[in-house]
């Protein structure tokens, strides 16, 4: 695997921004919930966000064997992936220092439809886990009918980078004794209270549910 | 502006998801904080995260003029472009009929330099006020400096579509009456308190600040 940043934007701009350690960016991946990966089709670059799983070096995509971007994917095309997470919202004095705090991380490779039963169902049980650690052992596994409506897409990543500002504020020495309030507004994605399907029996709500976020 | 889906996926397949109401599309985008944008360089796609904000039909990127992304997309070239909303996760009884709800915006069109002043100015403003609504009026605003390292790029959007899931837990009969907990986990973007800046006097926060989130 190369970590090495030769495909995405000139470091030389932001050296301090960019982190190569293979840790920093799994850490990214495996908080992250939606991807968005990239690709041209006839010409015309596409985006589609979908959600994610990693294992090891490997991404992977699930959607629907009917879906014409999955088709598209399973014949093996050049992607980039991007998840995104941001931190918050840098206020400098001056509106040109105005930022925001973030991790990002790029990664490029090919997709491979997954086609041996062992790497599906190891896909499958990532893709659970990734979003709701414990949901795999609590929930109705798959059956052998879903997992036929159901094609995975890996992504064996050859190449990716963290991008991240993770500072306060930093404004022109002469704007300091502005009045103008200047900080960081802290950002995160959170859950409000879970809410219940009432379709079945009344029942609690799963420890690993409550504390997700 | 043409808003119908056809450079997006097949809608044959969740036809209920699409919207093509433009007040939905700007709905999106002005929530958003962070976008993804797609293009092609050489044969191979890239993705470019980056903040954005709208005016009317058009959307706005900034950078450095040093950049190179930027001085790519300053010759004019096609793009993608995607705002994702995360609003929660799907846990149904079988690992199957896990989902998101979600909010999501893919549009195309070209990138094009913004070379008049007006626009610029436009486009500085819009974008203060796109990530904090009060803030043009407070900050130190850009001087003539600050404007010669920024690089402002329009999009004027060709096509634009919004896929959207927005609905509880939907369980094939026979699992409803299994024992596992199935609901909505709601997410959304949430601020903690304010950390100021203790470079300059000390401010009260703004109301515009508390607010925004």
């Amino acid at each position: 695997m190369k970590t090495k940043q030769t495909r995405t934007e000139g470091s030389r701009y932001y050296p301090k921004r960019y982190d190569f350690d293979p840790a920093s960016r799994d850490a990214i991946f495996d908080e992250g919930l939606v991807c968005q990966v990239a690709f041209e089709l006839d010409g015309q670059p596409f985006i589609l966000p979908t959600s994610y799983c990693r294992s090891g070096n490997t991404l992977y995509l699930h959607g629907s064997v009917g879906s014409h971007f999955f088709r598209q994917m399973a014949k093996g095309i050049p992607v980039c992936l991007n998840v995104t997470l941001v931190d918050g919202l840098v206020l400098a004095r001056s509106v040109f220092h105005h930022s925001m705090n973030y991790r990002s991380v790029v990664a490029f490779g090919k997709t491979r439809l997954v086609e041996s039963d062992q790497e599906r169902w190891l896909a499958a049980e990532r893709f659970v886990e990734h979003i709701m650690p414990g949901r795999w052992s609590d929930a109705r596994r798959p059956d052998e009918s879903d997992m036929k409506k159901t094609m995975f897409i890996a992504i064996d990543i050859e190449e990716a980078s963290v991008k991240f500002r993770a500072h306060g504020v930093v404004d022109d020495p002469e704007d300091l004794d502005l009045p103008v309030w200047a900080g960081v507004l802290p950002l995160r994605l959170r859950a409000d209270a879970p809410v219940a399907d009432e379709a079945g029996p009344e029942l609690q709500v799963p420890e690993y549910v409550l504390n997700r976020f």
